[in-house]
């Protein structure tokens, strides 16, 4: 998602390294630095404009939270976010690319991966691109602890439908789907920008769980 | 399904050991002496009045097709069909409950196994009836040759979300899911009524296909 472009971005990101770690590399495998306490590691890749993130980390304190996003037009629109929640002590965003989470985290570093209405790639040529790719499920695997978990959400058949076969070609264990999360929604369900915008149109959201498998 | 009751169904189903076989236990291991081939045998549990079955014999006459139906009602229904369709040689109807598929068929003697529409059994304590249940599972593999395969398709959204997690579980591999059969119709799709029914209607039509891992 980009958005229009805003000089004053750069500058407003730079001046809250509260929030968005300048140098997220210098914590791998050394996260509680961060956070002041061992709790485990969630991570968003593809955090977009941070409701989805910030409602997470202010309804579970007990987690620790970080939003990933590259898009300098977005991620300014989840630390406007961010702030104005009060700046939640479990609660941070790297600005950096999703492809690239294994110079920042390292093996056990991360308990659970969030995917949200990841952009489709619907053509057959981009598929590499698809955050549930083959080459993105090996990059999860190697930053979770053993048998950490994928949650993913989005209103798109297809990717869902190639997810669930991704992933179970990849070995993982799939451990909860629903097709349509509206009609039954878990109390706990925290919405995204997007997830508001469809769900509201009637379109169906697809949600699964899985875990990687503890390799014998 | 049960249709109303018909009193000459028995009577008609006795006058046509050339559709359903009478004695099915005795051909265990041996079903080629049936079907005078050793082309691949298909199953499919729960065939109603049969559409399916008898579409996809006429479709591929180079693998054998049983039937499987316990309702009288509805069998007769089916073998109806059948005589119409001028009763394919590869083409054979068991009137047997699914429960008890070991009886008649060894390991190694299904290529496939078929799941057309089947009774969802929504509550929880109904689980162990449907027929994505690990029990049902572990029945299909003991019958089917190595990476044999599961194909399923229902208008059932419960049962859909049920059995990708059944299957998973189970170590099934996941091999093409649509959770929306009906937007990229598959040129080879044989309807069965349900199915006919429920498309017209506009709902989706969920449909998988996974194969039994071989053992290491």
């Amino acid at each position: 998602m980009r958005l229009r472009n805003k000089p004053w971005a750069e500058e407003f990101i730079g001046s809250h390294p509260e929030v968005i770690i300048p140098n997220p590399e210098e914590y791998i495998g050394n996260w509680q630095r961060i956070f002041g306490n061992d709790n485990p590691v969630h991570i968003e890749v593809g955090t977009g404009k941070g409701q989805f993130v910030t409602g997470m980390a202010l309804a579970n304190p007990e987690i620790n939270y970080i939003g990933i996003e590259l898009y300098t037009s977005v991620i300014v629109v989840a630390l406007e976010k961010v702030i104005e929640a009060n700046t939640p002590p479990n609660l941070r965003l790297l600005k950096v690319n999703g492809a690239d989470l294994d110079k920042y985290f390292k093996k056990g570093d991360v308990s659970r991966v969030y995917l949200n209405f990841s952009d489709p790639w619907p053509k057959t040529r981009h598929a590499k691109r698809r955050l549930t790719h083959e080459g993105f499920l090996k990059l999860y695997e190697s930053i979770l602890i053993d048998n950490g978990e994928i949650h993913f959400k989005t209103d798109n058949r297809g990717l869902f439908e190639y997810s669930l076969v991704s992933m179970s070609e990849y070995g993982m264990l799939l451990k909860y789907v629903s097709l349509d999360l509206h009609v039954n929604m878990p109390k706990d369900n925290i919405m995204t920008e997007y997830e508001e915008k469809f769900s509201a149109k009637g379109q169906p959201i697809y949600r699964l769980e899985s875990a990687f498998k503890t390799k014998k």
